[in-house]
């Protein structure tokens, strides 16, 4: 894991029918389908309000105030693929703009996940091309160092691997094993599924203590009622 | 204060009239009226923008990666409420989502104020139910662990008791003590009375160097002009 | 450097064609036109989504809780200004809200960037006022204590002389020494129309990797491929 | 609450005996007998290593960059009070040192707990007067805005009344309301007892899942063992 | 990854030979000899100074708040290991002291690194249990909901699976992935010996300018040198 | 300023004798002597307890990850000097560790001060090489990209000049303009004399209300005592 220099070209990509539902569901549905995990840390935000997408994962690792590998990575995209960038350290520059999202894109990229920064985030935002990114920023990179390219990651806090499924919206960047795409999508619409249900009953004043049974529970565990 | 288990049914609200009033003034003009006090941290930051709402406050205190006193204040909300959410440690997991936000509509409730996490926020800005809170995150919640409800908490760094009034907007959050709400709507109208004929003035090109009478003030104090 | 209590009213202003060229370059070009310098630290933020601006600096050097000094700028603000405000530590309070706003653009300024808080944003959004600041925050503050206007400041992080050229959009502020502001300029002018051309290749699908001619040099810092 | 310009100069402090028992609990035993509440933020630090104090809460609510309410408390401590300083916003400005240490010390002070900054570290620790603070900083205050002196204040995050029990050490800062002081005292004593006795157990290699029971609710909360 | 309520008892563990030899070459060498990655985040401080550990990870993922899990791990301690502790969100609460510590050292554990909170550091550092902790809190945590043991996790940033070498100093927490730590083991010791060489010269007062034979590649880079 | 790739030899140092008594008074009165400016941010800490020292600043900026500069800068230090270093952005990489301090030492040097990371602290301290940094980290950095030594910079916030006197200890880094060194230090001369016999004064009990005569202007700000 980790190791720098090294570019990975055949990777297994998650299911793409799977994947492409994912989307459809939203990172907080995905991240209760998966039971609970593989949300990445919150810092992660969108540069524009309100895109929703899923697609597969090739990964890569920057080194500081580097973006020598993100033209590296583009070679390796297909078309459905979100770049998810790490980095080896803690670092905020501005490592992507537009003239890369117009490469990504000609790929077949649907977005980038970056632990690092982002700029032209105007022109990314008339273009519609997603970013989540830990910063806004100007800084300009060289290209200097290399990292990887299709290695395992940790980005934002949460390991990937190429070909993982990714969904990201408004409330975060999700991952899902790759192995696992198709079991969590499942899962994730037999979840809204029963959720139109319960929407209806808590639209219509029922409370959830009762719709959920909390009430036993919540006094056995000792709550008590005063006035 | 703090004592954990407990749901007090019976508070005392504010001012109904004065409450509704504060909303027009805003968060930064009933923080003057305040005295300047009463804001909770900045980095109490509203879902989306251009929400402007006043209520009042019906408080819980979650446990971390717990949002089970969430549906016990449900119970307890009545119209023009806003629920007030602090958490015994700092904690940005997603407490709080579309399905909540339905119910707590349900009931009454004109926006919520956590300290704490909150997801869906597409769909609750679609719903246009306001939400100030200090992260957007995914990371759903467990129900295991009792808090407490409508005890006095500290929230974003703020006092609140259950009934005090609550104003915000996307200047932050303002909490005013129950028993002054009156006085400071009606503090807060003055000041904004007076504020148009200030606007006026400055507009025209009148410094507040004048308007204000500092220029004595400030020489007193030692300003030394150079060229 | 950093006296406080003095008021330099005789700035030297950058060259106003060149400044005023800078905002159609955006930040980012004009920051990779002087080198990669000269970028405040990312936690400035815009107000709101879009502006675009470049104006010389009026600089003011506040104290915390303190906004005295930024009525005795709006004194020295000429038309096409920018004012830059530092504070002499760390402080999110609310210097500045629409009154100030409506004084600064009586006066000619094009907008203030402030490392400490802003209030009445959505005002200022109405005015279309832009503020690139820290922070949101109601908290008033007081006028108390003596600063200094047009000395050199330090604003996030980076170094301001006054009349120095700013520029400043979503992707953040930068500082451009005014003795350069025309050869900055030119500097944008021609990476631009380089980025068109660029562009239009990788929109066709060229790689960076072949049109910045980098396999050689990748190859030779020991990049490996593997299946 | 929160009342600006305000010295109240007769508080009720809780029982001198109880308060001076806490100490020898320590912060964290006196926190898990309350019920698991009363913790600052952990942000509040000693200034240096292994002091270990209780004592009765005098307040001060300050402004930020500006010192002048700690001489004004200095004349409220009496013998076994511990100075609690809150701001009325974030500011790490070094509003305390050795002179001031002095004077508190003279007054009978046993420490200082300040959500702020603090200063003359190494004099501080020479004299032995333990600080927990935010930060640590030169940098100097005024003395020209009031604040308040004996209100209720929210210090890193926690509500504090005069009068309230004091404890810190290594682990952090506990409030324990004033009037159950003695309550308190005494479940950390038999807290205490019952420790020694799990210490030894645990030393002798018997595993916690035994000596509290865990392995059967584990089971039912459904953890499965693999090899 | 991140299957949770799952505890695996047979892992493998890194040869305990080249473990025991990390200790001595310390966290910053074994990161260079490791190519400069397998660094945690740098907010993992220790509770003491001078503490320098290398021991095999059982590895615990926590939930925020509670601390069951620790319980369930200590039962997979053998001698020579070392705690890895993550939690499935941020967290800072005090999951650590010296009940648990003296159970850990009952079973052989030489140290703890966990990303989240530790308390009772005046014990522990009489104790002489090293940990390296995000925070130190009193607050304390519950034993409600499961998480898992002994599975890959990520903390502080970094992937660690069960069985991989850890040193930890007070530089920081490296990770050596099980598989190479013999090799790792080997290449510090080489650079370790290299380094006495360069050390001597250096403070012979040679410049590392020429030691390295740095002056020619700096001078093709554009290196100026001006009086 | 902010020219890259650019080494300045000659530079005119602040007053030997003036720079060396600054140490004795140290960062806190210093700063004061300075009027209240010239402190560096406080995350910058020392990596050992009870160091103080003062000295003539050679500056450097450095790339993120990248220390070659380091090297660059050691070829410029005399006798009595602190390398001042600061990034083109924010960076806790660590730049620093023994070699590089013991090719400083050999040089002169008598401390560092780098808004950055440094390593290997265990020998610093056993060196007693006093360094201030915002970061401890064993993370390691190329020789890839040009910065520039002695041109003016931006370290944590504050302005140095190449010659500027340093002076730093528990307390923080502050700046003395090398042209006023010799006035700062006689201020500071001043101003501790004074404070001693301040200190007597408040030790026997007198308060500052008293000694400052602060009742007065208190009262006439609105203070109020209530019972």
């Amino acid at each position: 894991m980790f190791e720098l220099g090294v570019v990975r070209r055949n990777i297994v990509r998650a299911d793409r029918v799977a994947v492409d539902q994912l989307a459809k569901f939203g990172a907080s549905t995905v991240h209760e389908a998966l039971g609970r995990v593989g949300l990445m840390k919150t810092y992660m935000r969108p540069i524009y309000a309100g895109a929703r997408v899923s697609g597969t994962a090739v990964t890569v690792l920057l080194q500081p105030g580097d973006n020598w590998m993100l033209h590296v990575v583009a070679e390796q995209i297909q078309p459905g693929d979100i770049v998810v960038a790490a980095c080896t350290t803690d670092n905020t520059d501005g490592f992507f703009g537009d003239l890369l999202a117009t490469s990504f894109r000609a790929r077949g990229a649907v977005g980038l996940v970056i632990d690092g920064g982002c700029r032209d985030v105007r022109d990314l935002t008339e273009m519609g091309f997603p970013v989540w990114s830990r910063a806004i920023s100007s800084k300009g990179t060289v290209k200097a160092t290399l990292g990887s390219v299709n290695i395992p990651v940790v980005c934002a806090g949460m390991a990937v691997n190429p070909g993982d499924a990714i969904v990201a919206d408004d409330d975060g960047v999700v991952v899902v094993p790759a192995g696992i795409a198709r079991k969590v999508a499942d899962a994730a619409a037999a979840r809204e599924a029963n959720e139109s249900e319960k929407r209806a009953q808590l639209a219509a004043g029922v409370l959830g203590l009762d719709m959920y049974k909390m009430r036993e529970p919540l006094e056995k565990a000792g709550l008590r009622y005063i006035d």
